[in-house]
C-alpha cells in the first residue's frame, strides 16, 4: 500500500513514540512509493541540542529509507537553534504549521504524537 | 447529518475524555449511517489490564451503538496484553498508524485526544 | 496561499504555543482568503475565567484579523462556565468534535496542540 502522511511531534518526550510508530509503519506499507514526513515543531526541536544520540541515530536510519524530517525555522529560533547545527538528514521549513496545513491539503494524512 | 471520522487515543488518562467526546459526537450525527472508530495505541491500550470497569462499560455500550474500536496488536505486544484477553467489542488491527492513515485517505475526520 | 485549517485545543496550558502558531501562520498565507479556526474544548475553556489576560488579549487581535474561536457548549456546561460571559470574539458551537469533524469532512486540514 502506497500512502502519505505527515507526523507532527511538538513534545520532546514524544520522539521515541514518533519513531516507533514511523518504524512500524515502514513494515506495513510501500515504502519507495510512499511520502512520510515528521514535522518537528515546538520544543521537540531541542532534540538537536539534546544528547539524545539513540533517537538521532533512529532518524538517520529513517531518512535513508526515505522518510523526511522537516523542522520549524521559528521555533529553532525560539529555542535558540543554530540551523546549521542540525543533523543533515533535517531540512528547515519558514512555519512549521504551514507545512501540516499544505501537506494535509495536498492529501496527506495527520497524526500527532 | 452522516460522518466519518477516527479518534486517536495513545495515552491511559485520555479514554475518559475520548469517550464524553465520541458520545457527545453521537447526539448530533445519524448514528446509523455515520462510521466512528477510536484507536488505541501506545500506552493507551494499557485500559484493558486495567480495572476501569467504568471506561470499559462505556466503550460496550458505544460498541452496541455502533462505534468501532480498534486496538493496534504492536502496542499491545509491547505492553505485554495477551490479545485473547481483549473484550469482544475490540478488533485488534496489525498497526496502529496505519489504520489512522488509510482511514484518513479513505475521507474520514481525525481527532486527537 | 490560500488555506482552510482548524486548531483544536483541549488543555488549558496549550493555548500559549497555539496562539504563537496560529499568528506564525498568519504570515504565510494570504489572510483575506483563508479560513482560520481555533476550536476549544475540554479543558481549554477554562481560559475563560482564568486571569490569562494576554492570552485573551491576542485571541482578540487574531479575531480581528479574521481568526474564528468557537467553543464547545458541552465543555463549558461542564466547568460551569456561563456563555454569556464569553468575549464576544467566540462563537459557541453545540458539539466541538462534530464541528472539528465536519470542518475536516469540508476539506480543512487539521492541527492538534
Amino acid at each position: 500500500m502506497t500512502v502519505t502522511v505527515v507526523f507532527h511531534v511538538d513534545e520532546t518526550e514524544k520522539w521515541e513514540m514518533a519513531l516507533a510508530n514511523v518504524h512500524n509503519l515502514l513494515a506495513g506499507i510501500e515504502v519507495e512509493s510512499s511520502q512520510v514526513e515528521v514535522l518537528a515543531n515546538g520544543k521537540a526541536v531541542e532534540i538537536f541540542t539534546s544528547p539524545d544520540e539513540k533517537n538521532l541515530r533512529r532518524m538517520k536510519i529513517l531518512s535513508e529509507r526515505g522518510v523526511k524530517f522537516p523542522a520549524c525555522r521559528n521555533s529553532l529560533k525560539s529555542h535558540g537553534i543554530d540551523e546549521k547545527a542540525l543533523p543533515g538528514f533535517f531540512a528547515v521549513v519558514p512555519i512549521g504549521v504551514l507545512e501540516l496545513t499544505e501537506k494535509q491539503l495536498q492529501g496527506f494524512a495527520y497524526i500527532k504524537l
